[in-house]
């Protein structure tokens, strides 16, 4: 039987991969370097593109490939441990790598992914899947009455939670993305189940659960995971995330086994989550023991009755001093005495200034925060590193 | 707020994609016909490859595009209701359409997806998200003490098994894949989910649980899922996946509300997956009201003490003859008077003749059968079909 099913699967693999002859790559070499192929006779230039360039923006300018017996070929230097993606380049038209099965999504790009996680010291061992105990990933929808639609979330349960009895309950902490990104993105780009799965196996997290939300408020679910009936334009929600997030709460509350109180219960976010984190908590002071926006897109609503500006936004320190009664929501935040408030950015992020208003103002009024900074921009790789340190800090 | 995350969001899309310009790939016209783009004005040569080419094959000859203004484009005739499968061949080399984020994998190979939804009356209706409440899919990690390994699967539970109270019990349903795919296949390619969202919304089929496994006992998960400390070879698995399939069942019903007994469970799956069907229900007759042997890989094992077959494998009939206690054991399957025994298959599949060789065995012994010949071969087109129909037939 064996034997025949193993025909079966070569019979379907040469179906399906025509012609094109077999190459490694990507091919992780003794030294840590990853060695790039592509087959492509007749090409007259492929490059490289990806983030284990030396560059810290999304994309670092492609390097050129060299071609041998219609082979393209590229090393890296030995690199860390981390999560790469990259794509290549030819003849101007970007493609992924064709022998690599391992495709992920940002927005609206897809990039050949490899993981380097061999050495446990680099963080990229925490974002494989490892020989441990693993959680329960979950697409669920819940209804959002706020917001009149039914929606998808992530929802992570880690190892045990579905033999445990009715009495074990778990901690909570909500994850929240950026904008353009979905309830995938946190799964996909920014590996917080297996980050979640290693740090549990290691004693070094408590076990919790992760709840990833859709952030975009107009939206059911990922794109093509979203209804064709529901082909709602940006921008037509009824309600903001911020205000339609107890809709999410009150799901999980009831249907999952939540230990509730402000020790047991936490939220970050990146970017637009970072904002939405911000936002949310203002909403429900109290509520978060542990609060964390990355990368933050901080803004203030506008006050009620206030002029709309004209031609330009407020910065965060314009907007807090606009409108006194935000600020005194946001000061109730602190009030209540959260466990954590983790502040984390890369000194090369574009929203760097917002969180330079923003501590300055913590700051004037004495409230207090952690402040975590890093090297590099507003990318995966940071917010990857911020969720690993902040998971660790995590009710306890 | 809102436009200062657009503009965040612009910028965003702007890295990732660097220069690329925009264009619209795949376009659905107001015919059904679709069509595909791709800029690449150096280009000498592209083709289109798409399963929505005339051929029955998995991947058939591609078509010439036309280019103009660096632009080349082909638009095919209308098209039924479909999930489809593409890529472009640029000068040679296969690449996915830069312009559609939806990708898939089949085995080795990644494909641009599309799905042509517009029509009830036609399949793909039933492949897409509908607005129809939705079902949770989840990725569950079990033990397997036969194989001694933990293995992943997926877990489809119907709208409203996370709010109904703990009486409230569901049949399961063991949909099985074939040779080279994973437990993720007849989510991803088979659309498993959305088929059974929208037959349990219209009422055509009963809210039901479907356990989707991966049946290579070697392997815990899907590539890239997979623990790097276990890079165990294919066929070193202790015992075969027939052998292992309790270990499911019995994780199944202890964690899962599942109404047990054979008018409350059924098996289903394709290729080798038939194969696997063949042999669990006779490892376990009266186990299965329902049996569904989809386009499948039939064998059966040696006899104990058998001489070992030089050069070639018996075929199915030969097998039966050469084992009559096995053979004993299919016959004992429909002693216990499954409900429905459905085989499927396509009159171009290269295992026709099996499944021949099989109803002339069942008709020979007097076993009773549905047979479902559907045209074209052995692919996901038609397993979809077969998955469509039986799902409907299942627990009534």
């Amino acid at each position: 039987m064996k034997r025949f099913l193993f025909l079966i699967l070569f019979a379907c693999a040469t179906l399906s991969t025509a012609a094109q002859q077999r190459i490694v790559s990507p091919q992780i070499n003794p030294d840590g370097s990853i060695t790039f192929r592509l087959q492509a006779p007749k090409a007259v230039r492929v490059t490289l593109t990806g983030d284990f360039l030396p560059a810290d923006g999304s994309e670092a300018a492609p390097v050129e490939m060299v071609e041998k017996d219609g082979v393209w070929e590229y090393t890296t230097v030995p690199l860390k441990g981390e999560m790469y993606c990259y794509a290549f380049v030819v003849d101007g038209i970007r493609m992924l790598d064709p022998s690599n099965i391992h495709v992920t999504r940002d927005t609206n790009t897809c990039f050949s992914v490899i993981i380097l996680s061999r050495d446990k010291d680099d963080p990229g061992y925490y974002y494989d899947i490892q020989d441990v105990p693993h959680g329960t990933v979950s697409k669920v929808w819940y209804e959002s009455p706020t917001l009149g639609i039914v929606r998808r979330m992530t929802v992570y349960t880690p190892y045990g939670y579905e033999k445990a009895g009715n009495k074990t309950k778990y901690p909570v902490f909500y994850l929240l993305h950026g904008a353009g990104n979905d309830e995938n993105a946190w799964e996909e780009l920014g590996k917080a189940p297996q980050i979640l799965d290693n740090l549990i196996a290691e004693g070094k997290a408590k076990p919790m659960i992760v709840v990833i939300t859709n952030g975009n408020p107009a939206q059911e679910a990922s794109p093509f995971v979203q209804s064709q009936q529901h082909p709602k334009a940006p921008g037509a929600a009824p309600a903001s995330m911020a205000d339609s997030f107890s809709d999410i709460m009150n799901y999980v509350e009831k249907n999952y086994r939540v230990l509730k109180g402000a020790a047991n219960t936490a939220i970050a976010g990146l970017s637009m989550g970072g904002g939405h984190t911000f936002q949310i908590t203002a909403n429900h002071p109290g509520k978060f023991g542990y609060i964390a926006p990355f990368s933050a897109a901080l803004g203030v609503p506008a006050a009620p009755g206030a002029q709309p500006q004209q031609g330009r936004r407020l910065s965060l320190a314009e907007g807090l001093a606009a409108n006194p009664a935000y600020a005194e929501k946001v000061k109730a935040v602190f009030a209540a005495k959260p466990r954590l408030y983790y502040l984390a950015i890369g000194k090369d992020d574009f929203l760097y200034q917002t969180t330079v208003q923003y501590r300055a103002w913590l700051d004037a009024n004495g409230l207090p925060y952690e402040y975590h900074e890093s090297t590099g921009g507003h990318n995966w790789r940071n917010w990857r590193l911020y969720l690993t340190d902040y998971a660790q800090r995590l009710f306890k």
